[in-house]
């Protein structure tokens, strides 16, 4: 986050750095100076025009009364408030208009969300999404920084042979790929990653009529998530519109090179603001022409999380 | 195959093992016993009944004449004939009777299709699939040994920050995923390993209205395929139903346990005969209720290779 508001040059006048009392009194460099790192409290918001969360349900729970007390907006990363009805729900190439109309909080939408929902967009506004399949190959760092690390540990050891036991994810993940590690609802059987991916793109697009299955699946990667799309329309849409549609869109960049057979990977998307598309073509299986399939990966860290949260911020100014 | 044999314990009388001629004069141990490796050639095949090739499509074609006319019987588990009109293409569990129908040759299936086409038949005889949408989350171990070998060396490499010059796959592969490195066709802009898995199946289940797509990606697991299944029916099937079914279906092991979020995973599919199975729930995309999303993984050097030619030459015996 610090990362984007220095590279985008955001506007502000002073920052306030918080963090669990755990963390208080280190120093964060910001804009080439270090700055002291102060306990989070109800009282931490006195002045503050903006308050970027990235803390946790809990902790954005906790704290959003203080917040909107001190007249302060809530940028929440967090799940919390994602679907309450007075939350806008907002990606800024797709939704910019619903962040004014928030009541102290904004939410800023779940990470595989908000890569499939960039490209989706441009797609859905002129040629109407019925219908979304979507299978994930997510990345560690959306389990958190502590998973990148102990997959590069499990992996180190398994390459030695030697044991190794995991402490954050819950299933061996050297060379090894598994169901996303969120809970499953037992009537729906879909697990909440992919409960996320279904109700907020329906959310953030204002359309309760988009039909969307989600698989979402955390694979051996560290950084950047990547989707394989089958995205049904209305009517017959040809994989040349796809490519003309995407190649003028914000956000997105097209990487679609059969001949070369080069397509998104996350290692390109990997510290990159767009989110690539390739491997763009008509899906066979469906006769009628109304179906595309592509394939996607994005940076999880950035537009599926803290680039996201500042460019909602910059609504804000 | 040769631990394959030895583990189902095939009625053989001799073994000739057959190898380039870089290879010839190793030994190989087979029950207990070194044998020899010897020059492959056109005079290899007299007095043999039953010849699995699996050397590529350009040894399968030079030798298929000399097994013929040896009155042998090749059981080949490359792409070269599998599309012949005359060549049958043999999964044990789902088209026995084909293999009687040979004329020299018999031959076994991509791997990826294969461990797709073990569960999805049950389905298939008893509610009819009329569309098949699959997603690869596919191993090193489909590229060869020196790919995985190869996927290793990358990872500790990355581990280490050091740079690594890849010499068998043509993307990064430490921590990354990439489409499978088939040709694209240009024309319709799937893959190689796509179209595999899209004729195949509809040859294997003798079924040539069966819809299908598929996108095939490499990810960094060393062993077995997973892949993401979306199943149309011609009619509502629940997951019950499917998981019914599939508990008696030959070649098929059930991980579906949403209560511990414990799935189907490369890992435990890894030598092991079975593929597994879990996921299953109904596409709540799908208002119809006639779509059943499943995940599978299953071994591809085993059933999605070595294991399946073994079988189609008990057919034989």
């Amino acid at each position: 986050m610090l990362k984007c508001l220095e590279t985008r040059n955001f506007p502000l006048s002073e920052l306030k750095l918080l963090a669990s009392k755990r963390s208080a009194g280190k120093t964060m460099r910001f804009r080439g100076k270090d700055g002291p790192v102060a306990e989070l409290t109800a009282e931490s918001f006195a002045g503050v025009d903006i308050a970027l969360f990235s803390a946790g349900g809990s902790v954005s729970r906790e704290f959003a009364p203080a917040v909107k007390a001190a007249g302060a907006v809530m940028v929440d990363n967090s799940s919390a408030f994602r679907m309450d009805a007075d939350v806008p729900l907002v990606v800024p190439e797709i939704n910019p208009g619903e962040a004014k109309k928030h009541k102290g909080i904004i939410a800023n939408p779940n990470c595989s969300t908000i890569i499939a929902a960039v490209p989706l967009w441009p797609l859905h506004r002129k040629h109407r999404i019925v219908r979304l399949i979507a299978s994930t190959y997510q990345a560690a760092s959306g389990a958190g920084w502590a998973a990148m690390e102990e997959l590069k540990q499990a992996t180190r050891a398994a390459l030695d042979g030697k044991p190794f036991q995991q402490e954050i994810i819950p299933h061996p993940y050297a060379f090894n790929l598994f169901s996303h590690n969120s809970k499953v609802d037992l009537a729906t059987l879909y697990n909440e990653e992919e409960t996320k991916l279904m109700k907020e793109t329906r959310k953030i697009f204002g359309d309760t009529e988009l039909r969307i299955s989600a698989t979402c699946v955390r694979v051996p990667v560290l950084r950047a998530h990547s989707e394989a799309l089958t995205i049904e329309f209305e009517r017959p849409v040809s994989p040349e519109e796809v490519t003309a549609i995407l190649s003028d869109a914000p956000g997105v960049k097209i990487v679609d090179d059969p001949a070369r057979n080069y397509f998104p990977m996350p290692l390109d998307a990997s510290e990159q603001d767009d989110v690539l598309v390739g491997r763009i073509r008509t899906d066979v299986s469906d006769p009628s022409g109304r179906t595309i399939a592509m394939f996607v990966a994005g940076d999880q860290l950035l537009k599926g999380a803290a680039l996201n949260a500042v460019q909602i911020a910059e609504l804000l100014v």
